[in-house]
């Protein structure tokens, strides 16, 4: 074994028992290979654009606050497994389950990072600050333009009808008017091109 | 196609150029699976690592700023590959074949994120900021850590010698005190236990 203090100790445990996320696998595909994302992923390409896109967000925001959301919003997975956002019945045990991984996971940590971590993704769950509010646009945008880019296979594979995303992304709005305007017209270009079912 | 201002359309373009990082495999394995790890992923787990062990750093450094560095520092493997730092010919080309992929890669953005990221990223190549030293100590302590934890199976895959790893890893010290003593307790014992080489 390695000497390090029990506080350097803990954020090791910590960290390793994050990578686990990189076996997570998501309902979107990468663009480049034949396989889905994993959180992992998905969890680096919207802590991006939460930088990067920061100039859209309706209210002002704390850019690093967006950026650590983004990174860990979804380690409770590891323990909850991850909800295709369209599964109604995954949903309603969904938050119990979380609210238990957050508190193992986050727990492996020294006290205040714990305190400061639990705090930034029970924000992020309730939408409770301007920055989860963004944040959440972002982890919307992202899924979105890779199923876009490639063709709709995901909505296509569980037979999506456009009215189903339009209703998930209609807060966005409310975030970002910008990234909102450009989802809707996303999903209106998608249903044109036979990606979204229509009724 | 969706409507969007060219800055947005922009900032897009760069977003999906971005998804080639989740196929472009390192030397280091993941811990969960069969399959080395992908630059998305590492970027990821150092991103994290950016701000929980910022208290590590010898020199205050913004935050923020070293999470933008872990986040983009790989992007130019899209174009330039990715050269293990064991390979002696690979890395008497790297630097040409990265400048030029990152004019490319950041070339897609608009003007002013352009020169943001690429000066983020020069940085971190020439180590001439707190911030990128300390990211460099960061981009080295993951995949130590990841393949220390995994019986050392990319060391032995290529047959490193201990004295290579201590060599790659010497200036940590100078970043970072703790990370840098935590690094070498980690080699000493991976000699220990037979993970890497003697002579």
């Amino acid at each position: 074994m390695f000497d390090a203090s029990e506080r350097l100790g803990r954020q090791i445990s910590f960290m390793l028992e994050l990578d686990k996320m990189k076996n997570l696998y998501r309902q979107t595909y990468v663009l480049h290979e034949d396989r889905k994302e994993n959180d992992a992923e998905h969890s680096w390409h919207i802590a991006i654009l939460a930088f990067m896109l920061a100039e859209y967000s309706n209210e002002p925001v704390d850019v690093l606050r967006v950026v650590k959301m983004t990174l860990l919003h979804d380690v409770v997975e590891i323990d909850a497994g991850d909800t295709y956002c369209y599964d109604k019945e995954g949903y309603k045990s969904k938050a119990e389950r979380e609210e238990n991984a957050a508190r193992r996971i986050f727990g492996l940590l020294p006290e205040d990072q714990q305190q400061e971590y639990y705090t930034l993704w029970r924000e992020f769950e309730d939408g409770s600050s301007p920055e989860a509010r963004f944040a959440a646009v972002l982890d919307r945008i992202q899924p979105l333009l890779l199923n876009y880019t490639k063709g709709g296979i995901s909505w296509k594979e569980h037979g999506i009808f456009k009215d189903q995303v339009m209703e998930r992304n209609r807060q966005c709005s409310d975030a970002s008017k910008v990234l909102g305007d450009v989802i809707m017209s996303i999903i209106n270009d998608a249903e044109e091109q036979g990606m979204l079912r229509s009724r």
